[in-house]
């Protein structure tokens, strides 16, 4: 590591939000490991999944069956490593932790993922709400999960997404309280944004997405719910991996929750008119 | 065919505007061969690309990569003959002609595919541009190749599509004549619908996109431009269409162009906000 990037590297824990996505892929390609929240502020940060080609249509159709949960923002064809969304980067090493899926079961959890790359691997890159939740707090919607310091909480939901191949599963759904007088507001800016979840699919009473106890989510952290707040639901960036991961794949490779790949696309690239 | 059946093509061929996508495609799968300009008003029609599976994700992908000109309603599954786009319908049948291409050589344009058919078909159903024709004209934006009664210029252009396995070809657009004070009207109609080729790619000066003649078309006809209109280019489905039949797969079936799916899907159903 050149002097240059620790120095690099000590500015960027301390400003992560105004370093550029090439300088955050660079730290953590040189072995930083840490949650990628508020990260280079206004670029778009995205999930990962790779799977071998002969996966890869499932994948892609149930994408495009599927398009709120699993807005596809790019895909690097078979054994490729860099593309436009990653200008100079490398997909195996620059996101700051990895899962590993052999036959479905997680075998790892790397910095990078050189020892399992194959030339058969096809990855895709998928849109992550972080993006709307700039917009939403840029408007003054309160996002309760960062002002409480935690994940946001998600959940398996009744409803079935669309199967595709051997791929299907349960929607996954994230949970932001919001207060009612703001839930307007919320469901406008956020349906700008297609690629990245867009508008909700669930406003209110959480019992008929069949989530019993919002205090108990299947994945993330719980949130405190404010008096007034309403529970507002989007489709999440889980769904396509818990399919993939279910169908047990040979190999899969995605990012580990909240460590995302941070791309050299703008959030705003993703608002429509 | 019962008499019930044989007024309705009577019926049909008098006011085919009125006529539900169910009644238009019986007609079609009992003979009736007319190209679908007109028909079902308010239902989409849409483009058909069918292939073997081994070449399947190639065409989703290249989709991916060039969502203006592919941009894809649905895909059935390998094998499958009917879906959701077209209840009770059947993908072999229900169009009024078709395109057979053995390795990238057109063989045959019948009106039903059912000697062709092959349980590893994937059937790939993409937007049209008629679905935003219907939007300019409500809007009062006049549509030449429609008031000329001949089908809609499409030109070759220099701009390379984003390529895809064994996909790559140039973007094809159509064009249309629009008068200087309507162009801005035009965009901002044809931009709220995104998955039926959205926006312009190009306005104006059609020689920036390698066009050399516009009253030379390298697909449908050319058509009258009047004094203050200016040229307004359009991505089109032609685009994958073509790149798929240079790929030269050992089947490839289309729709002959005109003779359009009639799907249950409302020109509505495709606006965004």
């Amino acid at each position: 590591m050149s002097s240059h990037r620790v120095t690099g590297a000590a500015a960027g824990q301390d400003h992560p939000a105004t370093l550029s996505p090439a300088e955050a892929r660079a730290l953590f390609r040189d072995g930083l490991d840490t949650p990628t929240a508020g990260w280079s502020r206004g670029f778009t940060q995205a999930n990962l999944i790779i799977v071998p080609r002969a996966h890869a249509f499932d994948v892609l159709l149930f994408a495009q069956r599927n398009p709120k949960s699993c807005p596809i923002l790019g895909v690097l064809d078979a054994g490729e490593t860099s593309g436009p969304l990653l200008a100079g980067g490398d997909i195996r090493t620059d996101l700051p932790r990895y899962t590993v899926y052999q036959d479905g079961v997680l075998v790892a959890e790397p910095g990078d993922i050189t020892d399992w790359w194959r030339d058969d691997l096809v990855t895709f890159v998928i849109g992550c709400s972080f993006t709307f939740e700039t917009a939403l707090q840029d408007a003054g919607v309160p996002i309760a999960h960062i002002e409480q310091g935690v994940n946001v909480p998600m959940y398996r939901t009744n409803v079935r997404s669309a199967s595709a191949g051997a791929l299907s599963g349960p929607m996954v759904v994230s949970m932001r309280p919001i207060p009612a007088d703001r839930v307007a507001e919320a469901v406008r800016i956020t349906a700008r944004y297609p690629a990245v979840h867009g508008a909700p699919v669930h406003v209110g009473d959480p019992s008929v997405l069949g989530i019993a106890d919002l205090m108990d989510p299947d994945f993330g952290d719980a949130v405190e719910i404010g008096e007034g707040d309403v529970a507002v639901f989007w489709a999440c960036g889980v769904t396509p991996q818990a399919a993939v991961m279910e169908s047990r794949p040979s190999l899969a490779i995605g990012h580990a929750p909240g460590f995302m790949l941070i791309t050299d696309a703008r959030d705003s690239d993703y608002r429509v008119p």
